[in-house]
């Protein structure tokens, strides 16, 4: 078994059919990733944190979106304000970030 | 909040500049994700799971490779078969598929 205390997915609108296009990735989520990786590590998250790109959840308008596992916490609306944000209280203080759950 | 009960992601090695390349997608692993499809819209699950494909999560060794959450169950080694078998024993009846796990 793989041993995470957190596992985030954030899509970045990859296709079936190997096209990556779509709204979150319109909305730059890949800069949303990018903005996980750096900030976990930042917090020496690396060993218990691990993030995922994906495909499309199905609600596109409160994209970017980034879901937080095994706790089922979805964020929607995302900027790399919000990543830090998240990072800071949800992963390093354990308190999810009321305002940004959709 | 968006309520399902299980949330299965499948890698497609979708990577972040949008290629589709790897591992589990030269295995075939787009099947496995309509495979999930099919079989839980069979056994009327779709109101509860959820499928998601993914990029890499790192261990292409053991790839096709699914993951559930909330359970945090990683599967490895995927055929239609084992997803069969997966979605029976574990999303019907509750028992995760110990010999498939990773």
């Amino acid at each position: 078994m793989v041993e995470i205390k957190h596992h985030i997915f954030v899509c970045t609108s990859c296709r079936l059919n190997g096209q990556q296009k779509g709204f979150c990735y319109s909305k730059n989520s890949v800069d949303i990733v990018s903005k996980f990786m750096e900030a976990t590590e930042e917090y020496d998250l690396s060993g218990e944190v691990m993030i995922t790109n994906t495909g499309c959840f199905g609600i596109c308008d409160k994209g970017p979106i980034a879901v937080v596992y095994p706790e089922g916490i979805w964020y929607g609306n995302l900027t790399e304000e919000c990543v830090e944000k998240i990072v800071e209280e949800h992963l390093v203080n354990g308190q999810p970030v009321k305002e940004l759950i959709i």
